[in-house]
């Protein structure tokens, strides 16, 4: 089948998701099925106002350099269809004789590309769907893992090891320090803040997921046990976490006085728990909250996953040309050491609003830490060791005097 | 003056301050009037402690090392000496035989080492004192800049112009954004900020420094004004910012009720500004808060600032023994294209317990961002230009359909 390609982006940017778009350009540059390679601005939206660019016009240093380019540069959107919409984007891509549309997205934007395959095929519109996995959450069905998610991890790792180090070093007066990190619905993000440890009592020394319900009394006593045995303590937690009635973990949000009290509702569960430890434990405690920064910080992007999503967008395009359709691309994993990881596929169906949750084997039976199996699994996704730090032994020098009174 | 070296490290770690530690060691080494180098743990708490190590112990890959570690490889404190205790940190010196001391600090730093070295005096105890600057916030008086805001100002305006790609691409739900920096009593870092721009409306739009009283109907009109010309807005603020009373702008900590009401302080400005612009002018808004991540980032620190870091280290060592004292070493910028920079002194009594403010000079006239002199200070300190990032030139397709109603 000969025609037009469309791409979009959707959702929160990405350090890699650029590098999808790029290997999908390169694919598709190769294969003399596709003519023209269209990209819609701001997703779907763009698609809807007929807001398309061509990619065949953008010279190859700029198509490269999405590789090493952060965010979206399509331009990304949240922005779920009406029942309307759908006719408005077949009217679309007839009109620009799509016969390719690649989305890269998370759940939702795997549950739009579905609809629009569904529906070109109940037209007669002869159309190939290929979704992209894209999420530093995480938490798509079937796929090993999702672009996205090696970098996001790579950058928590890096900087909760530092953020542990800042700790250490200042101890003496800021006790304990909450990093709280993304993740609405899934907590692998928090959970890779565990490969920042490289001591037995390095930071992070607690880790929150929101698989498991958020119980304050038993947070704080691991807080107090930490403290008590190493004078400093450095928690990581998921900005989803929820307590036991399914709520999320944050200060109350109920408003009494719009003019006194109307901010009340102010920050997250990161704000809420640094605030918790100081008023029942006493210790000055802060919050870092990296926020968005998180997620698209190419500085310490994953190589691995770079190159991954350069090959999911590869594969999308290869396997649309080949007839396949109403799918997504997967990763693989063939084998952990060494790495070995390759592409699938997998139909939009099974994936489509679906959220994988982190499961019981990968977090410690005290639901304060991540367990080794975890470890094993992310630990080849950040794509190489972590940057190495000088230790010193730190003799000691005889003392002379009494000690101090 | 023959004798032993005593070196601390003082107030919130930095990228560079094991750089001044390494510049420090190596030269101490070179002297022949220098026997052993101590090096006091957490600051001037470990002198009081006599907790001290031998520095010549280490191992020289693990001392060149510290030049590639961030935070504080000798620990940190934040301790204000009692009259008391300055007895004891002379008996301490006199037990150990110290004639040098050098101490890596802020402007409370400052105060102390001069203190110490006053009362050195007062005893007729022969002891050369050399402050070293080190300070993020970059607010110590005399010296050019500060060791430890090269980096700060890397990783900020790195970090800034992520975020900011992150809105441009998701601007159609997530609309503004507030960064919240580190910055006290100074806005210096929030300052920094503005090398993030890279286009005329590229981020970050609004820069707002505690040197300029925070007025919310300005901020409020301000935030609406960048809104309605480009559909977005970041926005870069000072964790110092105060309003016209000299108030620190956040939510009002005020409690009624313990029970329902008792975390209602939680968050900083940029939560604050964040919940005031969703309130007031309907805007989606998100807050990223980096925190203590931003002071202790390798990954992003300035070779410029970690280069300038190891020759303070290395000035204090030499300037001490060629017999000067209470004094604290600066930076002095002999020309700025290309830039060029040297080592001074200046007396411990100019710089302690003084804070630099950011100059009006450096300040926008609207007191929303800053002026271009600020730039040209600002840029040669972060050690080259930020990473390069691919730009789609987005040559539009033809529209073919009637536009969407």
């Amino acid at each position: 089948m000969t025609g037009n390609l469309l791409i979009a982006q959707s959702g929160g940017p990405t350090a890699v998701i650029n590098s999808s778009v790029c290997g999908t350009i390169v694919e598709a540059k190769r294969r003399a099925q596709i003519r023209s390679i269209y990209g819609a601005i701001n997703g779907i939206l763009g698609v809807l106002d007929e807001n398309l660019i061509d990619l065949r016009q953008e010279a190859p240093e700029a198509v490269s350099g999405l590789r090493g380019t952060p965010s979206a540069a399509l331009g990304s959107c949240r922005f779920k269809l009406k029942q309307e919409d759908y006719s408005r984007v077949m009217d679309v891509f007839q009109a620009h004789q799509i016969s390719y549309f690649v989305y890269a997205g998370g759940n939702d934007s795997m549950d739009t590309a579905h609809k629009i395959a569904s529906l070109a095929t109940e037209k007669n519109y002869e159309l190939k769907v290929m979704g992209i996995p894209k999420t530093v959450d995480n938490d798509l069905m079937v796929t090993d893992h999702c672009p996205g998610y090696g970098s996001v991890s790579r950058f928590n790792a890096i900087a909760v090891r530092d953020a542990g180090l800042d700790t250490d070093a200042i101890y003496t007066s800021d006790t304990v320090k909450v990093v709280e990190t993304m993740g609405r619905d899934a907590g692998w993000i928090t959970a890779s803040t565990a490969l920042a440890r490289d001591g037995v009592d390095s930071a992070p020394h607690l880790i929150y997921l929101p698989e498991r319900p958020f119980v304050t009394s038993k947070f704080l006593a691991d807080v107090k046990s930490v403290y008590d045995r190493i004078g400093r303590v450095v928690i990581c937690v998921c900005e989803g976490l929820k307590d036991e009635k399914g709520e999320f973990v944050k200060a109350s949000s109920t408003k009494v006085d719009t003019d006194r009290f109307g901010h009340a509702q102010l920050g997250g569960v990161g704000d809420y728990l640094t605030n918790l430890i100081s008023e029942n434990l006493g210790f000055k405690a802060r919050c870092d909250k990296p926020g968005t920064i998180q997620r698209v910080s190419m500085t310490c992007a994953s190589q691995t996953d770079l190159n991954e999503a350069y090959e999911v967008g590869q594969t999308a395009v290869s396997r649309a040309v080949e007839g396949e359709s109403d799918k997504m691309v997967t990763l693989v994993r063939k084998s952990n050491e060494p790495y070995k990881c390759e592409t699938g596929v997998v139909e939009l169906e099974k994936v489509a609003l679906k959220t994988r949750k982190v499961p019981d084997e990968f977090i410690h039976a005290d639901s304060n830490f991540v367990s080794d199996a975890f470890l094993r699994y992310v630990k080849p996704l950040i794509g190489g060791p972590l940057p190495e730090y000088a230790h010193l032994k730190r003799k000691p020098v005889e003392r002379l005097l009494p000690a101090r009174r």
